[in-house]
């Protein structure tokens, strides 16, 4: 297993899709290793992510990296040079550009997962929910107003926040359906750059169906019961 | 302000103290900004840090990073060349060696920091207490089990988990007081590490006495209701 590289991962998850975007973007060649997230957790998950049992890992040459964010860190220092050459390097070479980079990253993590999270396990019609709905909103405020006006969060390359953010972009249809707003007038730029992202076959081959997604959201909200 | 560096921290933050103690190694002059955390917060960590309005902020020329991970990349990026040369690079040069070291950081935070809080903000005796006094002995012993027979975490240099995680050295005195366990029996290896760090400069000019952390811990015990 000299060099090989393998990813736990689930298909629907956004954090396992950025670690799949990563690796298109380089070129790298990978075994793509389904994982149950209902019932017993595979020896091969145990064993790879003993602290958090949880996907996604990255397996290379037989050493476990966890954390989507840690992973994508990874790919790109031990692969810089990408095949396509464009993006060299997902993270920007300042280090200020890169700060800001890992900061929104954090933040898409810290605030719009919650928020997702909270649409899902918690009754419509709620005050709880009205409030998810609104932190929601905010969010998807903040992200639009992040990205401005440029074509993308890296700039004109598609980069490291683009990769981050760009699986939940399948998640659109279901913010809309289980928060009862359009995106379309909350965040026109961020749908419009999503569009774009579509266009790149890394992206295209990864992002799930947006209608399967909004039937897994719907699972999820049964098996929180919050039905 | 051209190559200014002002640190926006609050006494007693671990969070905080990392930054102060990677300055301190790198050899950077900054001015220390003592922020109010409660009552009303300052304009300029309001201007600085507007997503999540929190410290430490480093403000570097004027631009602000946030975040103290995110801050630790920074510094370490912008200043690689230390002036004591020891360490050079707080994070280490092997891809697969700065993913655990990131790895172990993102532990500290998430886990570490939860079971404190809730050390805190629990009320003695209850269940949920008991959970979180036992929560926390797990996260010690694996960080114990991290260290295993290494002298710093960073091998024989003192390196960036080192300073991610030694600001916590001062709460381990409120860990017992309130957590009514002995570090020395749990984590005699990670207690022995927290004295080699205090004997560097950059380390023992930092961290709080930790009667005075013990103080604090009882004030937010007391603010949270859980005295």
């Amino acid at each position: 297993m000299a060099d090989e590289v393998v990813l736990l991962d689930f298909w629907v998850s956004p954090f396992g899709q950025r670690c799949r975007i990563a690796l298109a973007e380089k070129g790298v060649e990978y075994e793509y290793s389904e994982q149950r997230l209902a019932g017993e957790k595979s020896d091969l998950l145990l064993r790879s992510n003993p602290v958090h049992k949880k996907i996604p890992v990255l397996l290379h040459a037989g050493r476990p990296v966890c954390e989507s964010l840690i992973i994508l860190e990874y790919i790109d220092e031990t692969w810089p040079e990408s095949e396509k050459k464009s993006p060299r390097r997902l993270l920007p070479d300042d280090p200020y550009a890169r700060a800001r980079a890992r900061f929104w990253a954090d933040y898409v993590d810290k605030k719009l997962f919650d928020c997702q999270t909270r649409l899902w396990k918690l009754r419509a019609g709620e005050a709880s929910h009205e409030q998810a709905k609104r932190d929601m909103v905010e969010v998807l405020e903040t992200l639009e107003a992040e990205l401005g006006e440029r074509e993308f969060f890296g700039g004109e390359a598609f980069g490291y926040l683009d990769v981050v953010l760009v699986p939940f972009v399948a998640w659109f249809h279901a913010y809309e359906k289980l928060g009862g707003f359009a995106m379309a007038e909350i965040c026109p730029r961020l749908v419009a750059w999503g569009e774009r992202c579509k266009e790149k076959d890394s992206v295209a081959k990864t992002l799930t169906d947006p209608e399967k997604v909004y039937e897994f959201a719907l699972y999820l909200k049964d098996k929180f019961g919050a039905k």
